[in-house]
């Protein structure tokens, strides 16, 4: 399940360099730069302006790292069943497991909201490249991060004339573009159904990134807007016919982060370094959240979506590794970029112009070696895995932010991200003390262990208690479980902040000026020079190759064609298409391949002949999970749930004999809904006939 | 602390290639090759003949991975707390921790034998080369590593003349000498002293590999013959000097494995495959161990030995990958092996017949990488963690192997190694089912994950339970446990074998076919072809280098030298004795800086000036933890307990500069055991004075 990797060490970096894509389908297009031509050259099939326009507006963004699309005029959003894992945990209590269990809302009243979660449909986008790189002219390091950060914010400060509104400058080919993407933004979000986790994920890890699969990894959510379904003019209609090989399929969604373009620098560093290291928190994740379910049911109940998330973390970076560990696919890379700098060293000109940002990107790389242990503990995500940590830094930071002027404030506390972060902030979802105090000591352990115990900020928190017993006390002590309590502090501000003693936003405090410390380092020392030289890259890229070519990812919205094709594994052709049948022969009873009893119940109504799972040559990446598969017509066909083991690479590369998207295909889920679940109210709203439509 | 890691990829491999030794205090010496001359130039003192037999009797190795020395003509052993914390834990229970709370016997009847352990002492070295090349000349695969098997398995057996001897063929420069080892072997080791965990791993985790350091990483065993003491003639006499700057240092021991002539294609796997999977196994270890540790003072205490190990190879391996990673060094690595083939590739007739070397190693590092995940899972020590499981898999292959001749049998099973295997099949120590369901739970779970669930041989086992319950049944169903048990299988043999219902033992026939079939690969088409090449490779090495080398460590008998120097760490200069009084001015009171009572207490009667522990040039690697540090009198002055972190990188390469191995001072440990311990009756041995020894 390719979710959007949000735990994974920020990249920054990447730099545009090699972009051959031959007459495969590699490319995760943006909308306004979509190659229609070559589709219509190898498809038949021109997606005019309107139609992509409408593919936009009909395509939706899960804020926390998922894709979606609207499938009726009111507000229903398909989406994966593990894109609204999290929100079925916090909407489940020990006598109520939603996440295991599924849902369904009966009437429109039973809908409930999810914390948390933030839709935005794509409205407009409008290039601002000249206006933010003539705020870095002539500038480097602090200075150039500085002026950047400040150009963007008042950029996105001038286009959100409304609270609804979410503005985001995009940086695109690695600061080759700036784009500003004008959003609406739904903060009301309501589950309206969800199969059980036994269904959604049938097959569990061990299926995970491969094909065949049979499972239905699709959820619908509805965006409320004061209080009421909102209306969703554009959305697209609901594809009745089974699917069929080679059939043209456009993928609408949000790639999170793809590296293709990064120099040799930069993927020896994440060979080397970066994915080894994720990958050592991630599989001691894994071996403590195991251990911990072993503690009773209601434990697991609340720790289940947590490690899915971690194994589906932990097969994604692994695929990313033996990607780069091939000696035969790293040497290619190290060709491609040998050749483009041959090509700029030709012409003296260019040569002096853009010879040196590749220095430069192997400079800010062993910048980042240098600090990276405590860039890492102290202000990466996976520093101090706490929901409750993670309030009292951002009440901490909030108070020292705001009354700042808003291009001066770390980014994430400019005007136009305060709803983001005040929708998560204040957040009611349920907070669990047992959960909070493992992650915390494991947390706490491997700071003091990384930064070792003669740092001067490890003295400081160690002298008194070790990881287990401070982590007991902050999490016992805190009273940041009450959104009142956030609610109060982050608008009393900077005095109330001060003067708090409540045990966790004093560890914040008492880290913070580290923190920041090193998060300046990082920004003006790596990440400065690493986008300055990706603007220099991406011109000469421009230059020489044309602008005929697509950005590396960055979770923002891209379209991407292919078709339904099977490919080739072990010696044998992988057929791109399973049915309920397979499923139901796949079964052992046994986990990861238990059916649920509904469906066992349901087996003799069911159309076993019924296309369930398909892979297609759609270029993917994490964060396009719950991407709307599309046909010409722009009818969904199905929903994108995962990649096969080839696609891992795609990080680095497509490899179109090899690389696939994986989706659960959409008469499968009508008949899922209408036969299995008598989910009948949401099966009317997608049904084509508009007499059978009528919440 | 650099305890041999037995968990480690075997690596059979490791290809002779560069060697260059400069000024430093480089090099793991083979008794038989020492360079005194070079010593005498540098320091100024020549061991002689005589000297350097003394040395070599009176050093010993610990079977287990460790290694130690002969303190007293009564069988009295000097190693370190850390080679002995699985006996002190096997020899502990619910009500008696003597591995946190340490062990001291009042007098000789009080000493306690260890479960499993051995202690080797090296009588005779002597060269079988001509005789193993000639049994494998024109050989190649299968026919090569079953020729090589039945010619060392020969040797061994006609040098075994008694129980009470060892016989093994060591293999040196990756096949370019064998030598046979003939040694005393005691399987009756008792332990006589140990201290407190706080002491032995004062510092803990946090200090492991650094310097500078404050431990008390001793111990003191006995080996007994016929039940009584054994009379060890040759010992090394005790140090009651202080240590100081600049003096000239041994190191005897037994250091495990290094790769520092690994060819290129070989560091590589090891850098993107060996280690990185490795650490992950490694990394969710501690994250499962850690947890389950939370369950109660119990668990704790039966799992604390194992994640000590655990934690000590995290540390251990990721200082290796630290090594690789790091461009400089690994282009380093890359110069040099040009450089060696330049010479070759210059003389045609060498060309010829040592140019294919490499592209033969390369080939098997291909092989390996096609069977390595079948490998690891089946047939590496790592695929079933359980104690049952591996007496399981013992007793079915010894009903097997036994009735075979000698020459044919799996190497483990040759008659000269019996004596080892049933040493441990038949310890008496005790087995935890908590703790083997969980370690078997873990194993099973990743072997299905890494199989793929669409394995038959995976469909097989997993057809009706789930890892856990099949963890569950066959450890709580074993009658394995029994010692009694155990010997009657194995003298039944095959029949019974086969006969047995009990459930461990079905679960070790079950998988045995197909570890078999994998390990034969392994055999055939990874390690022949390696140690083919590397005998090419260590002819041509010794043609161009001349054979005034040292081989690659491979837990066998050496010797370096040195001296007692700081090194320079983040712009000053560590200095390299520590004392007493620095580990009181270390201790918080909280973990893992606490210093036990009997410290505490005796604080005012210790002299605080007096050396604790101490760093020097000598290069050591894991395996040497134990090894007695003398002067050029044969005294002991220190135990070698660990390294820095610059050692870690040890295994692929020695830099005087800032390498550095790390010791117990010979004065502390007198001073402890008379002053804090009160074990007057082990330092009355100890002291040079013969009137004060009476034991």
């Amino acid at each position: 399940m390719p979710i959007l990797d949000l735990l994974k060490l920020p990249s920054a970096l990447l730099v545009l360099l090699f972009g051959f894509q031959g007459w495969s389908d590699e490319g995760m297009w943006t909308f306004d730069n979509f190659p229609s031509a070559q589709v219509k050259r190898k498809y038949g099939f021109d997606p005019s302006r309107g139609w992509l326009e409408h593919v936009q507006l009909a395509s939706a963004r899960l804020a926390q790292g998922c894709s979606g699309s609207f499938v009726s005029s009111s507000g229903l959003v398909l989406t994966n069943h593990h894109c609204v894992q999290r929100c079925l945990e916090q909407l489940s209590s020990e006598k109520q497991d939603r996440l295991s269990g599924g849902f369904y809302a009966q009437q429109e009243s039973d809908e409930l909201r999810c914390p948390g979660l933030e839709v935005d449909q794509l409205l407009q986008i409008s290039d601002v490249t000249a206006r933010v790189q003539s705020a870095t002219k002539g500038l480097s390091g602090a200075q150039f991060h500085d002026a950047q950060k400040a150009a963007m914010a008042q950029i996105e400060k001038e286009c959100t004339t409304n609270r609804d509104l979410r503005c985001d400058v995009i940086t695109l080919y690695q600061g080759g573009r700036y784009q500003l993407y004008q959003q609406q933004r739904f903060q009301d979000v309501r589950i309206v159904f969800a199969p059980e986790l036994e269904a959604a994920h049938f097959g569990g890890e061990l299926d995970n990134f491969n094909f065949p699969r049979y499972n239905l990894d699709a959820a619908f959510l509805r965006v409320y807007r004061d209080g009421r379904p909102a209306r969703t003019e554009h959305h697209f209609a609901w594809s009745t016919r089974p699917a069929s090989e080679g059939e043209l399929s456009f993928v609408s969604g949000n790639p999170g982060h793809t590296h293709r373009d990064l120099t040799m620098a930069q993927l020896e560093y994440e060979r080397d370094v970066g994915l080894p290291n994720t990958l050592f928190r991630l599989y001691e994740e894994r071996g403590w959240l195991t251990e911990f379910q072993t503690r009773g049911a209601e434990q697991r109940r609340i720790s289940t979506a947590r490690l899915l998330r971690t194994e589906n973390s932990i097969k994604g970076n692994k695929g990313r590794l033996a990607a780069l560990g091939d000696p035969a696919f790293f040497g290619s890379k190290a060709v491609a970029e040998r050749a483009f700098r041959a090509k700029i060293d030709r012409q003296p000109a260019r040569r002096r112009l853009y010879g040196v940002a590749w220095d430069a990107v192997a400079a800010s790389v062993a910048a980042l070696k240098q600090i990276r242990v405590r860039y890492v503990a102290l202000e990466a995500a996976q520093g101090f895995q706490s929901e409750l940590f993670s309030f009292a830094r951002q009440l901490v930071r909030a108070s020292e932010e705001l009354p700042k002027p808003n291009p001066e404030r770390l980014r994430e506390f400019a005007d136009s991200r305060l709803p983001a972060l005040t929708h998560s902030l204040f957040s009611p979802a349920p907070i669990y003390d047992e959960l909070e105090i493992e992650s915390l000591t494991h947390s706490l352990s491997r700071f003091r262990e990384d930064l070792g115990p003669d740092d001067p900020l490890v003295r400081k928190l160690f002298a008194n208690s070790a990881p287990r017993e401070l982590a007991e006390t902050v999490v016992r002590g805190t009273k940041l479980k009450e959104v009142q309590l956030r609610k109060s502090l982050y608008d009393a501000g900077k005095k109330a902040v001060d003067a708090s003693e409540d045990p966790m936003i004093v560890l914040a405090k008492t880290i913070d000026p580290d923190a920041r410390a090193v998060r300046k380092q990082f920004e003006d020392k790596v990440e400065a020079p690493e986008v300055k030289s990706g603007e220099l890259i991406a011109k000469a890229r421009f230059e020489i190759y044309g602008t005929s070519i697509y950005p590396d990812a960055t979770f923002s919205a891209r379209l991407s064609y292919g078709a339904i094709k099977g490919f080739p594994e072990g010696g044998k052709e992988v057929t791109p298409i399973t049915s309920f049948r397979g499923a139901f022969e796949r079964a052992t009873g046994k986990e990861p391949f238990i059916l649920p009893k509904k469906w066992l119940d349901a087996k003799p109504r069911l159309d076993l002949d019924i296309p369930l799972n398909f892979c297609s040559t759609n270029d993917v990446i994490g964060g396009n999970s719950g991407s709307p598969v599309i046909n010409k017509n722009a009818e969904v066909t199905g929903v994108i749930f995962d990649g096969n083991l080839a696609s891992l690479g795609g990080d680095y590369g497509y490899d179109g004999r090899v690389n696939r998207s994986i989706a659960v295909h959409s008469t499968a889920i009508l008949e899922a809904l209408e036969k299995i679940y008598g989910a009948t109210r949401v099966a009317a709203e997608l049904r084509p006939n508009p007499r059978a439509s009528g919440r």
